[in-house]
């Protein structure tokens, strides 16, 4: 197809579409004279997974870039693209804490993660955010929110559970890796919709009709 | 205290105090003497509680300073805190797909909100979000990651429960707001974090050994 089939299919302007292929988000088309470039369905494809992680998961077009590269890396594994998807889409925590609070938080972290029969490699961007998290809810005095960390980590395993076992259903090695940076990317954002819902619901029960409103 | 202790005690340096102060996050010290201003512990936990939302929650200045309005307002309820702090935390979700599209996903997202059996407002950020992801992973025709929504739902059910009973046993009015602020702002920090690490968990043990360090 032309571009301009392609901008019609993708609601993705043509400009776009000529920015994500000059920043090497979207391998050129094929040259089919000297004057006419033809696009395939795989560039169609290409261009809604794009869009799906610049707006729902609200990524940098430096940070696409960097993912779809390993997408089509040659070496790629499943497993691998993982940590790939998580890093791109975890902010850096600041740190916070004296070495001590950290060394506590850390040891804290690791009865939490050994709870669930979980192994985890360090440089796993959840477990620097994980520990940032317990420092501060100390530092707050938050007690009664740092216990939820049990419930979230219960829910957290129930889903990684549940997500790895769809990737494990798709046939294909493309569809399984495209699954995987889906299921970081949207993922997160999935949940964070449905706890906002689940919590306004909780809520308003808990407020009652009469302040219901308030 | 003087502001060069609270400066220690919080960790946050003289200047930056003297930034939030103006930018109406943290209330003026007590002038005790033409040279003096003294702080309180309120100053001490108001700004952990800045720190949090900024270097944690990754939220603007600008919006720390909206939800700090709320929170001393008079008027406030936990309720309307909860509102409040769901939307400072949520990223509007950029519009996508026919109005067709948007029908068919809201209608869908109307059929799972009420298979949990919720009652949710239309302003309610979450729900913008939820449509929006459905049109996503429709327009990639991937139905096997639509079908983990009723996943999550049911995980986020499980977690609003627990932490409005977190927030209920609180006894006081400014303890109950804080945990609401903090619940969201950090809850969908601590969701992530060890969704990540139970993430790696699965899919190392899906690789297997061999593959593990791909």
């Amino acid at each position: 197809m032309r571009i301009g089939e392609l901008a019609r299919r993708t609601g993705v302007p043509v400009p776009t579409i000529k920015y994500y292929t000059r920043e090497g988000l979207l391998p050129p088309g094929e040259r089919t004279s000297p004057n006419q470039v033809s696009y395939a369905d795989s560039h169609v494809r290409r261009l809604k997974l794009i869009r799906a992680m610049l707006e729902v998961g609200g990524m940098s077009v430096a940070t696409v870039g960097e993912v779809l590269a390993q997408v089509d890396a040659p070496k790629r594994t499943v497993h691998g693209m993982l940590g790939i998807a998580q890093s791109a889409v975890s902010r850096t925590a600041v740190e916070r804490g004296t070495a001590e609070d950290l060394e506590r938080a850390e040891r804290d972290a690791a009865v939490l993660v050994g709870r669930h029969g979980w192994a985890v490699k360090p440089e796993n961007p959840g477990w620097a955010a994980l520990v940032q998290l317990i420092v501060t809810y100390r530092d707050l005095d938050r007690d009664d929110l740092l216990a939820l960390l049990d419930e979230y980590a219960a829910a957290a395993g129930r889903l990684a559970e549940a997500e790895l076992a769809t990737v494990a259903r798709v046939p294909t090695v493309d569809g399984k890796v495209e699954g995987v940076v889906l299921g970081t990317v949207l993922g997160d954002a999935a949940m964070s919709a449905l706890r906002r819902i689940a919590q306004e619901d909780a809520s308003s029960r808990l407020a009652g009709p009469t302040t219901h409103s308030a």
